[in-house]
C-alpha cells in the first residue's frame, strides 16, 4: 500500500494508472476505521482495478463546540487494516496540504443541506460538499463509495456530481450493524456500556415508523411523531429530529407513498448519533 | 476539427489522448469569436497537445434584463474559423444537455464576486463559477485559457481552481485590442459607429488613471475620481464603476502600492462595455 500525503504524489500515481487504462475507486474516510468502512474498501474492490482510500478529519465541517479535537485518530490501527485489505494507496494528508490558506470558494446545495442534520449543524454539508469536490479533484476517482448510514451526505453529493458533471460514478453502500442492530459509527467509541444499550433505540425508532407505515399510516407528520414516541421511551435517549423525507431531494413527505427515508439524530448521553431507513411503500 | 455536441462525446475523447498521455488546453467561449478569442486559441496550442473550445451562451450567468436573448450567435463563421486555426475539438453543447434539469448546486466566491461587475450583475459570477467548474469537469484539461479583459472572472476561476483543487493550470492572456485601443469584445457588435469612436474612452480613462499615479497619486479614491471624470467628458457615456483594486483578491486599494488592477465599466449608448489595466507601480 502507498501511503501518499501530498496532493502531488496521488496526482503523479493517477496520470500512470490512466497511461495504463486502470481504473481507481476512491473511499473517503475521516479514519477510526471501524467494519462498515471496510465494507466501503470491499464494495470499492468489485467497481475498479484500484481502490483508494483517504483519511481526513476535515475541520470545515465540523461547527464550534462540536467533536473536531476529540473525534477519534488511530492510523496505525487504520493503516493496517486498509493493507489486509489490499488497498493500493492510503492518501492522508495535513490540514495545511488541503487547506494552505482559508478558502473563499463556497459549494453548497441549500435545498438539501437545509434540513435534517444541517438544521443543527449549521456549514456541515457546506464543509462535507467543498472537502469532496476537492478530494474528487485531486484523486480523480472513476468511483466514489459512500455510506448509506450518513444519507444526507450521500444525497447531497450525489446531487453535487450530477449538477456539476463531476467526472465519478457514486455509489452508496448499505449501512453496516452491530448484533442488536446499532449502525456502525466511529461515534460509538464515546458510548458508556449503558449508553452502549441505550442506543438500539435509534434502530428501533426506525422500525416502529416502518410498522406504522406498513399499517397503514401514511401522514408524514404522523410517521415522525411515531418515530419519536419510541425515542422518548428511552430514558438515555433526546431526540434531535425524526423525519420522513423524498430519499433524492430530503424534502419532507406529506403522504408516505412509494420511496420514503425514514432518519433520527438522536443524543444518547452526551454523544449524538444517526440512523435511517429507506422504506419502497408498496 | 471534431464538432461534439455531448458530454459523453467529450469524455471519450479525453480518455482516448490519456492513453497515448497528450494533454489538453480548453478554450472556453461563448462563440461570436474574435482576434481576442483566436490569441487564446493560439495561447493554448503553446500549452498543450491539442487545443479544444467550447462555445456555450451559459444562461445562468445572464440576469433578468440583460442580453441572453440577443447576444450575438454565429456558430457556422465561429466553426471556419476555429478550423483553420488548428483546434482539435469543438464542444457545443445545448442547454439542456448542460442543464438537463435546473441544478440546486450553488459555487460562490461572495468575497471576490461581491464587487466591481458583481455588484451590478447580480449572480453573474455565480453562474461563470457554476459554468466553469462543470466545462473543466466535463473536458478535464491539463490547461483552461481565459482573457484578461474579463479581469475579475480570471481573478474568481484562478482562486475556484485554487480552492478546489481542480488539476487544471489557468492560464490568463493580455487582451487584445483594436488599432484605437478598444479592447475587443462580442459586444462590440452593439455599437453605431457613433459609439464605437466614444467607445475609446474607456481606454483613455484608464490612462488618466496610470499617469495619476504614475504623477504620484496613491490615493486610491482619488485614482477612481480621475478615471471617472475622463469617462464624464465623452457625452454618449455613462460610468458604471471606476475601481483601483489588488488584482488577486479584487478588494479596494486605499492606497495604491506595487501591483494594481484599474478598472471601468460604462455603458455607451444601450452597450455596456468593459475594461482593465494592469499595474506594477515601482
Amino acid at each position: 500500500m502507498l501511503n501518499v500525503t501530498t496532493i502531488a504524489g496521488v496526482r503523479s500515481r493517477r496520470r500512470e494508472l490512466w497511461q495504463r487504462a486502470q481504473t481507481v475507486a476512491l473511499v473517503p474516510t475521516m479514519g477510526a476505521l471501524h467494519d462498515g468502512h471496510l465494507r466501503l474498501v470491499d464494495r470499492a474492490g468489485e467497481l475498479a482495478d484500484e481502490v483508494w482510500v483517504s483519511i481526513f478529519v476535515n475541520p470545515t465541517q465540523f461547527g464550534p463546540g462540536e467533536d473536531f479535537e476529540r473525534y477519534p485518530r488511530d492510523l496505525e490501527r487504520d493503516r493496517e487494516l486498509l493493507a489486509t485489505r489490499g488497498v493500493a494507496l492510503l492518501f492522508n494528508p495535513s490540514t495545511k496540504e488541503m487547506y494552505p490558506r482559508p478558502g473563499v470558494t463556497t459549494v453548497d446545495l441549500p435545498e438539501l443541506a437545509g434540513g435534517m442534520c444541517g438544521a443543527f449543524r449549521p456549514g456541515h454539508f457546506q464543509g462535507v460538499a467543498l472537502v469532496v469536490t476537492k478530494l474528487l479533484a485531486i484523486a480523480q476517482p472513476e468511483v466514489a463509495v459512500f455510506g448509506a448510514k450518513d444519507w444526507q451526505q450521500s444525497a447531497i453529493i450525489r446531487r453535487l456530481v450530477e449538477d456539476l458533471n463531476l467526472p465519478v460514478r457514486v455509489e452508496v453502500v448499505p449501512t453496516v450493524r452491530e448484533a442488536d442492530g446499532l449502525a456502525m459509527s466511529s461515534r460509538n467509541a464515546y458510548l458508556t456500556s449503558q449508553e452502549r444499550q441505550a442506543a438500539t433505540v435509534l434502530q428501533r425508532a426506525l422500525h416502529a415508523g416502518e410498522e406504522a407505515i406498513r399499517g397503514g399510516l401514511i401522514d408524514g407528520r404522523a410517521v415522525e411523531r411515531r418515530i419519536a414516541a419510541t425515542v422518548a421511551e428511552e430514558p438515555l435517549a433526546r431526540l434531535q429530529y425524526a423525519a420522513a423525507v423524498d430519499p433524492d431531494t430530503l424534502q419532507p413527505l406529506g403522504t408516505v407513498t412509494r420511496r420514503a427515508l425514514l432518519a433520527v439524530a438522536v443524543h444518547v448521553g452526551a454523544t449524538r448519533l444517526i440512523d435511517n431507513l429507506l422504506l419502497e411503500v408498496s
